[in-house]
């Protein structure tokens, strides 16, 4: 069993366009022997986004803290902190960080894509 | 795409022993699509707890809110918002609310077992 704060995993920042003030981090993942799905936690800056696509698999998001919003079918949909969004694979989507402080997410996809 | 704030999902509780006190949501399941991994949230009120036992998946999970225990190893680790835990397939586990708030944790699992 793995314990460990999120802060504590390996950062990757995105930080050029199309992705904008972005740190992500793989916290459970097949280093892990996780085989079937791999959890990952990101902050966006104030301002922050992700990029705006879309892709073959699915996101299961969690959001952690801070305030935002989601790109669903041509609009911005609010975020905070407790929101659950499921983003079926090949559904166009972006997160963007509307608030002062971290727009912090959990974002888990399945196995046998990038982990980051 | 689904949108929700995880108080909206119907709630099961789990009030007899060897559970306490334990309030699960399905956020992200079959029912929305999602068939590789499906999305629970659960609240532990104060001196609440999971059972503790052991089963062949494993759980992915993320400390939203509150504080408390993971049984590892045959001792109490203590958690808090922001932890991740990773419990392999057939790893005995249990949680545990040590706090004065609920403990709030996102907690996954792979699709083929029961959701909740």
């Amino acid at each position: 069993m793995k314990v460990i704060h999120y802060s504590e995993a390996e950062t990757k920042v995105f930080d050029t366009e199309p992705a904008k003030g972005v740190t992500g981090r793989v916290v459970i993942g097949k280093a892990d022997g996780a085989a079937n799905f791999c959890m990952r936690v990101f902050e966006l800056s104030p301002e922050g986004h992700t990029p705006k696509h879309s892709h073959a698999w699915e996101h299961e998001i969690f959001v952690h803290a801070g305030t935002g919003a989601v790109w669903r079918n041509e609009q911005w949909i609010e975020i905070s902190q407790g929101n659950v969004i499921y983003i079926p694979g090949n559904e166009e989507h972006q997160l963007k960080n509307t608030g002062a402080s971290p727009l912090t997410f959990v974002c888990l996809i399945p196995s046998g894509v990038a982990e980051l």
